[in-house]
């Protein structure tokens, strides 16, 4: 617990409605979406303007206390998880302003603690389109988005949070306001910080507001579903479909475990019997559609898909879309522990990595329900223990060792957009250098000297 | 001159046809293609593979000796000209492979010295597309391009060359290997240090490769040129087909000073009565292609076009875009000076932006031929003097700082893909922050404690 003294400096600079201490409080602010023991923060504060969060920040370091920035607590890596009992989690979630939405430029200009789903539903409004799509897009933050350059199942045609990010205002660890990018296409105008601070977890800076490039919206789209008996002729229809120079929006795979534990819980009438299935969107001009989707379904077929299934409607497609939204919900419900895990690989290499996550799994007796943005070669294999069993934990923790080391040699990566946190930062060196580590942590801690700013997480300092 | 025994070190390592240290040698790496005095270096080595390029940065590192990386020194802000009478230069163009083009997961691996445009069309033999096509791209290489983010002209739709690179190894200032990105989609493994090196300006480290997405190529395209009477119904043009959600891949500008000279030199047949033209082109389906050609030629018409042509085959398209290629070289040629400018603004700032520069040029008494990028805001504003008039060029020099001051006014930025260097250093802190300078600084020093990468540019050591 922070001191009074401490406490009152906050209440008398943000109101005491937006201080928080309670051991209640305290409790619900002490872990994340990652299966990491919970750390109790000293207090919870919840600046509510970018003059407020700067003093937050500026006291903070000159109490030299650590700060964990918290925007909606979704984060699969630990990186929102307080790093000590004195850590003092500063919430994001009273700076959810939209500042403007600019049609003829293209761009908006918001606060971080704006929820995803709620922006892009307000640049629909206006005929414009914010592809980025998180599966926590319901309640994640923009702010969030941008310190874990969050993905989602657009990313193959569309790109990640770090594409669409043009500017940013932050402040350092002192709390002085920092600048990179702008409301143009282009700008070189000093270091790309704007690029530093996505994926940096909140180890960098405190993101105060952003410029996020918006698109025109595609005209048309289509969807499909295509049923496989096995995973590995779903796997080889993804690597055709890129193959064949078709980039679709959406390109998912569930696995059987998935598939069933998915249609128990949604009744949505996913085939059961299926070993794999693919959820499948093309989209853009109207004849486009059409060329793409007639390639999809050749592609599909060619690799043994055994149904194609159109969506009679909105309704319906939403219906397959949301199932597979459950995806991570329902495998969560199987068993006490869920490891989601996210290791990528090229997308040639989709049956490889596939193949050998199933072989991983039946050698190390875990149970594995696999889903994910084949597109992109970002699976989520998920694995449904119970962390309380140390030996069967043990187990999920070697399959899963070996699960990294088969990604990094089929030239894939630790985590396509998961963040390392303090979950993965043990496998970095494997993937990277020993000089990545180090480069790495010299930069943190001349911008970081006290060692306040999410200290443990990422490469430490 | 470097030292006998530095220059023997150097041909013992890379072979005496890779040291450079006669006079004449020395003086052609004294310069780029910026508007600033030249810097004679001490040496110029040539590694030919990325172990002799790590051994040449411990080598200057150990001996204390700055550095100054160099592709084709086509830089406009100076970062290639070398820091002071000690510095050597490190050419990449000996490190000229193509390593990899991978067709299945769209994306190439490269050595910095590649040339751009012969890694265009390498790629385009397989029937992909690497769109960033700057202006120099005849002769830039990839590593100045990434050091650079550099442009070119179809940024409004394809994006630059941040956008477009995946991962990256470079040799921090000791020579030790840092790795960044992956040839995955998505990639979160640690820091953005791809983001970080992109526009850096060889100031925190030494690229020796790097991996670059690919996308499919555009099935079809259709360019026209249009003809305007005035500058401002050119630039409102321009808005106009942004605010009508059409993206073209070119979207260029050419006012009557700049048409004039050009039509002298090249004998393009352009209409040198026009005020301004705008060359636009428009790729992507087929019908798309239909679709927003037409909905350009409206907007075109809507705005005052006097006339619309649209070039009868390729050779015709070839001959205009060669032409507005040969804008900068044309200009060049008028003054014995020559100052290109790349302040830039959101689009819909265009005819504000450009009446600016008229307004500014008319005060000043200079004389300023505009083209550029006007689909993304990117314009740039030629000074055409004589530096060697002291009077002349003090108002060129106001007159620029001026050009700034409305560029940030407008919300935009000093430079869209020019850079730093050490020309536009003084005006950075105006369109940032104090905190902002600092904070660049504070990650250099800690990346580059003996002050040896590119010491002067950007935000200085």
């Amino acid at each position: 617990m922070a001191s009074q003294a401490l406490i009152k400096d906050f209440e008398d600079l943000l109101g005491k409605e937006n201080v928080f201490s309670s051991e209640a409080d305290l409790a619900s602010y002490s872990y994340d979406s990652a299966v990491l023991p919970a750390v109790m923060p000293s207090l919870v504060v919840r600046p509510t303007s970018a003059e407020q969060l700067s003093q937050c920040v500026t006291k903070l370091y000159d109490n030299g206390i650590p700060m964990t920035v918290r925007g909606s607590g979704t984060n699969l890596s630990g990186g929102t998880i307080p790093d000590k009992s004195d850590t003092v989690v500063i919430l994001t979630t009273g700076l959810n302003r939209i500042l403007e939405i600019n049609s003829d430029d293209l761009y908006a200009v918001v606060e971080p603690g704006v929820i995803t789903a709620q922006f892009a539903a307000e640049v629909a409004k206006k005929n414009l389109f914010y592809p980025p799509d998180p599966g926590s897009q319901a309640v994640s933050t923009l702010g969030g988005n941008i310190a874990e350059n969050a993905g989602g199942l657009r990313g193959l045609k569309y790109g990640v949070t770090k594409d669409y990010l043009m500017g940013i205002e932050f402040f350092d660890a002192t709390g002085a306001v920092v600048k990179s990018g702008s409301r143009t296409v282009k700008c070189v105008t000093g270091y790309n910080l704007a690029g530093l601070m996505i994926q940096s977890e909140g180890t960098l800076g405190v993101i105060s507001q952003a410029v996020l490039k918006l698109v025109p919206p595609p005209k048309a789209s289509r969807a499909c579903m295509a049923v496989f008996s096995n995973v590995q002729d779903a796997a080889q229809a993804v690597a055709g479909i890129i193959a064949a120079h078709v980039l679709p929006c959406t390109l998912e795979f569930l696995d059987n475990n998935t598939i069933v534990r998915v249609d128990d819980f949604t009744k949505a009438g996913l085939p059961r019997e299926a070993g794999a299935i693919l959820l499948v969107e093309v989209d853009g001009h109207p004849a486009q559609v059409e060329d793409d989707a007639a390639a999809v379904e050749k592609v599909l077929k060619a690799n043994g898909a055994t149904a194609v299934h159109v969506p009679k409607d909105a309704a319906e497609k939403f219906k397959l879309w949301e199932a597979r939204r459950m995806a991570l919900p329902v495998l969560a419900r199987a068993r006490p522990t869920t490891v989601l895990e996210d290791a990528t690989v090229p997308r040639s290499q989709i049956p490889a990595m596939m193949q050998a996550v199933n072989d991983i799994a039946a050698k190390y007796k875990v149970e594995v329900g696999t889903f994910g943005h084949a597109g992109d070669g970002n699976l989520h294999p998920t694995f449904l223990c119970d962390k309380r069993d140390v030996e069967e934990f043990r187990r999920v923790e070697e399959a899963i060792d070996e699960m990294f080391d088969t990604a990094i040699k089929l030239k894939g990566t630790l985590s396509g957009e998961h963040g390392i946190g303090t979950a993965k930062a043990k496998w970095m060196e494997k993937e990277t250098s020993r000089g990545t580590i180090l480069f790495s942590q010299r930069m943190r801690r001349a911008l970081d000297p006290k060692g306040l700013l999410n200290p443990t997480k990422l490469v430490g300092i």
